[in-house]
């Protein structure tokens, strides 16, 4: 299923999907070239955002969770990703360990679980399911919502190994942002593979450090294309002190919100846009969901608004002192009247498909990552790798997915090079 | 669309099908390993035959012509399949010269030509298409059935390089099994890819030369699977001079004949199969679509015959002196009351899809590659991956199709095999 596009069909994005097109051969070798120089991250998913006149990723997430949402025909594309993937790390491996984050009780989470053994199992791994959770000292058995069953193992830590009883993998396959910090079994482990590496993690990882990797990326690739690299770029800024409960907390928020607002205003006269700017704020060190929107800096003066915005940035009893200032995307793609954003989800360096977020209650400057999204599994994964360089731009589904797939790809290649900056053993690598 | 198969669904096929699928991580890590001593060949594609009792491949095509048998769906395999192998031949590759055959004018040929163009575009190569003609002095159009064109341009050689005018390739990928010799333009290429490589062609290729290495990886493939190596390998003899014309210069023939039938009665008095053994004749250095059946070495003595079948073999005012005498595997496989028998397409290491080839007018112990003979896409590269392993087997299209592929990549690996034994530069390489 296909769904009808609404996205605005003229102005500069399509202009960007024509020069797309035209450089597609030379898009897919400058990657190539890329890919020789950097590492892509073992997995990734990037939310994008289609405004009509600009194109960006919002979020890059390096602990997907969502493989559940590809449609079983996506999945041949997963597996030989997989394959290609561990052909490189470890490819004598006979098993993977794969270590899932806390919310295993979670139905979706337990199909994204599902998804991705069926997945390294057929790419030739035996995988197993070790748990972080102390409490858990035999194998359990969580029902799957579809009649399986995963069983979840206690993990067995001997010296420099980290394996289940009778289970010794070559990889270990994290699927969880370590948002609670870096437990001490996954510590130290140097024997094997543990993928992504722990600064993957939300205890060393920074939104902010992450988009200044992206401008890079996107500043060679408008260069490579011609083009100004703000229309696939989401301008920030950040603010690494803040406190919420005072008044001058908020000052350096304040003159981000201000001069990014008036950066983005500039944009938009530049080219002719109608649009009220605003910016979006987050905390800079989770992966919450949530987002404060704002569109004038005063409004950080009310207090009582504000008190509720850190509420939603972070979970209960979490202090947020880190905050991202983001430029706003607004999406302009709509499935049957409700706003959607696409995600792209890609192994190594592969794109492997993607789908539609959508959400019929919220407005197009709103977060769609909130209770009552749907999913709408796309085939993105034909369209992803294969425009049809013969038609109109803007015309076509293929079209617009292969330059979803370039877009999201970027957001991989910025998170390689942030992985590079934050990499804590660089130093001893070199 | 999956045909509906009519495969028997009782015997040892569907015990070779439970255990391919039980075993499916152990399998994929030992094609890993193999993958790791042996370079596969660039791309491969395998005709197969199911009898119900045993599937085996019958001839591994190393210049593979039905690339626009693929569905629109499975595109999205071949182009990562042609990324991963760019990548690992030449990751700096802009330009990919493809060499076609003489058949430049058969309007499935130009499909075929087509669709490669478009998989290696997809990858991130511009693509030109260099003509063997030396007739052909300017670039010159060719009209492709749906409405494009291809265009075919004189080769330019200069010193160790091949190219095209303004066109100098990194990798030159030949779609030519050069059948009437290497051309002299194509000799002493030592700066440049030139995939498959020249020893790959029928000059030097051999048929019994594949089957001789088939058997060994079956042998090894069956070892790992704990089964009778029999159920995936058809037996083969051959005869290096034959003389179709004196009675005496088929005395080879005659012997391999009766042998082979001996040996292939005593399988099936094994397994108890009631059919009446057959084997083919078949040009040992030729792709030609031509076989002979025999069900009694005493046939050969009909003279009549014999010249009819070498007629049927190698095309007009062409010698045939060896010839390749293998077991043969009825196909047990209908659609809609046609005999149809499996094809399967692998670039790089990975099947990429498939298709069932599909002849109303002939019988099961017959060649379907004829006039006449209609081509059924399937979704083998779904199915090719990604099978279900709790159904019963033989219940399954998919669980039949990941069966497909593994045997098909079990032919790949011959041909591994047979290009490294081979090679002529073998011994400058160790």
């Amino acid at each position: 299923m296909v769904p009808h596009l609404i996205t605005a069909l003229t102005g500069p994005i399509n202009q960007l999907e024509a020069r797309v097109l035209e450089s597609m051969p030379a898009i897919e070798r400058w990657f190539r070239l890329e890919w020789m120089e950097h590492t892509p991250p073992f997995y990734t998913s990037a939310d994008l955002r289609n405004a009509g006149f600009k194109l960006a990723p919002v979020d890059t997430k390096l602990f997907p969770d969502s493989f559940h949402n590809l449609t079983p025909e996506m999945l041949p594309l997963a597996v030989q990703a997989a394959m290609a993937a561990i052909e490189k790390i470890c490819p004598e491996a006979k098993n993977l360990l794969l270590i899932p984050d806390g919310r295993v009780r979670n139905s979706f989470y337990l199909q994204n679980l599902q998804r991705l053994v069926e997945i390294f199992n057929q790419a030739g791994l035996n995988v197993r399911l070790g748990s972080l959770d102390p409490a858990l000292e035999a194998p359990t058995s969580l029902a799957l919502p579809n009649g399986g069953e995963l069983t979840l193992e206690p993990l067995v830590r001997k010296r420099g190994r980290l394996g289940l009883k009778d289970f010794d993998p070559c990889t270990i396959l994290l699927n969880n942002d370590l948002l609670d910090g870096v437990p001490r079994v996954l510590q130290h482990v140097h024997e094997q593979y543990l993928l992504p590496p722990l600064h993957a993690g939300w205890p060393v990882r920074r939104k902010n450090r992450h988009f200044q990797s992206y401008e890079e990326v996107a500043k060679k690739f408008a260069k490579l294309l011609g083009m100004d690299a703000w229309l696939i770029n989401p301008l920030h800024g950040h603010c690494g002190q803040v406190d919420f409960d005072s008044a001058s907390g908020l000052d350096c928020v304040k003159s981000n919100v201000d001069a990014l607002l008036g950066k983005v205003r500039r944009k938009y006269k530049e080219y002719g846009i109608g649009e009220k700017p605003f910016v979006v704020v987050k905390a800079d060190n989770a992966g919450g969901t949530g987002i404060l929107t704002v569109r004038d800096a005063r409004e950080l003066d009310d207090r009582e608004r504000m008190l509720r915005g850190r509420a939603a940035l972070v979970h209960p009893g979490e202090a947020l002192d880190e905050v991202i200032i983001q430029e706003g995307v607004p999406t302009f793609e709509r499935i049957h009247d409700a706003v959607a954003e696409p995600v792209v989800v890609m192994i190594d360096r592969y794109v492997v498909g993607g789908f539609y977020r959508v959400h019929a209650d919220r407005g197009v400057d709103q977060n769609l990552c909130a209770p009552g999204s749907q999913y709408v599994p796309l085939a993105f994964a034909g369209g992803g790798q294969l425009p049809r360089p013969g038609e109109k731009p803007g015309a076509s589904a293929p079209n617009r997915f292969y330059m979803y797939g370039v877009i999201a790809r970027l957001a991989m290649l910025a998170a390689a090079y942030e992985l590079e900056a934050t990499d804590p053993d660089a130093e001893n690598d070199a």
